[in-house]
């Protein structure tokens, strides 16, 4: 890989405990050319447990990372306790302000949502959670990648990779997109049809929706309740 | 996430400097469930610094790691030196005689070559990278996951992702497959037609191919001495 560019975008990425990292590295290896300098943040220069066998280093705190020009928060199950990481939430709030792109992959939305950035915003999540959206004032769309403006959200996991694809679309052309495309070699092929709620067979999606249930619930608990406290919704 | 379940399988996932994070993460996080107990595979207990901004934390050494049920070799630049990494390579051979599989994305497959394993096998790799195979003694093939007996290889980079859904099927059957399909939302969506040489521009596919040549050359230069000196081809 090249040197990064000297007019090189930042793009700075949150971390936290338990997140998936697919939800992480889709965007990130799309968006990992000399045309972008991306930070892993997290509060302390310290190993972060994510979810199966990994912990990642950060290479950024929150207290000490400016403002990017693309703000990024992945989703996974540790999305329901950084939601009411204050600090973190804060961060994201701020640093909404001064970027040039909101983004997320995955439940990184309802972190989003939290920190009061989808208010009326057309956006998108991991479809088990997409009702969620609503309670934190945001407009649910069920679609692979959605943009409001320069909110731009993708859906559950391995969308993360067409999100970072129309990003890039977005920001450097549809040539550098196209390049990237066949650098990481996507054209998908499934072996089974599937993958979303309109195209699983109706047991997977029953089967799914049965495991998730606990943890559903507490997300929609822990959304209402900041949508109603902290939002005024 | 359950706890790992009592009969597991074993999953060695190789690490090494540079190498590319989604070749990784998406066989990772296909196979991250209670029925598969994997770990990060390195000369020692030490970051790794990878592709990208990641420095990520190995669970277990090549020295004190037993074979595995699953054999896994990720690709990525970092891939050459790794094929002259000597203890690299006769851990990959040694593990391979009591795996029940060998695998790979990407280049990882020129890893599995090095070593011995593809001698004769059916295999994939990178598209960029595909005629190297021959030069390690394997039967290169051009599709997105090949399955010669219990050597199981995927393409480039983004492929990993079907690459895991087909052992998945393979070892578990289609509806845990498709049950985590779902819940990993794989349903792609590109934006763009292409990320392959079939489907991708000519003149996009030039460019790729230009911006490679360099390192390229090095991988062609050091899977024939390789072939030569070591597997007597």
């Amino acid at each position: 890989m090249a040197e990064t560019q000297p007019d090189a975008l930042r793009v700075g990425m949150v971390l936290f405990p338990n997140l998936t990292m697919l939800d992480l590295i889709g965007p990130h290896d799309v968006l990992n050319t000399p045309r972008c300098k991306i930070d892993l943040l997290w509060h302390r220069i310290e190993p972060v447990p994510v979810q199966g066998s990994f912990s990642i280093l950060p290479t950024a705190t929150f207290a000490d990372y400016a403002p990017p020009d693309i703000l990024f928060v992945p989703g996974g199950p540790g999305q329901l306790p950084a939601m009411d990481d204050e600090a973190l939430i804060a961060f994201v709030a701020r640093a909404a302000q001064g970027a040039k792109y909101i983004t997320s992959v995955c439940t990184g939305s309802l972190i989003l949502g939290a920190a009061g950035l989808l208010k009326g915003k057309r956006a998108t999540t991991h479809w088990a959670s997409l009702d969620q959206l609503a309670l934190l004032g945001a407009i649910p769309v069920s679609e692979r990648v959605v943009e409001d403006g320069n909110v731009i959200t993708g859906a559950g996991v391995s969308s993360g990779i067409d999100f970072g694809l129309v990003l890039t679309a977005r920001i450097w052309g549809e040539a550098a997109a196209k390049t990237i495309q066949l650098a990481i070699e996507y054209d998908p092929d499934p072996p089974f049809t599937g993958g979303s709620v309109q195209t699983s067979e109706p047991e997977i999606v029953a089967t799914m929706r049965a495991r998730m249930a606990p943890l559903l619930e507490k997300r929609v608990a822990t959304a209402t309740r900041i949508g109603r406290e902290k939002l005024g919704l």
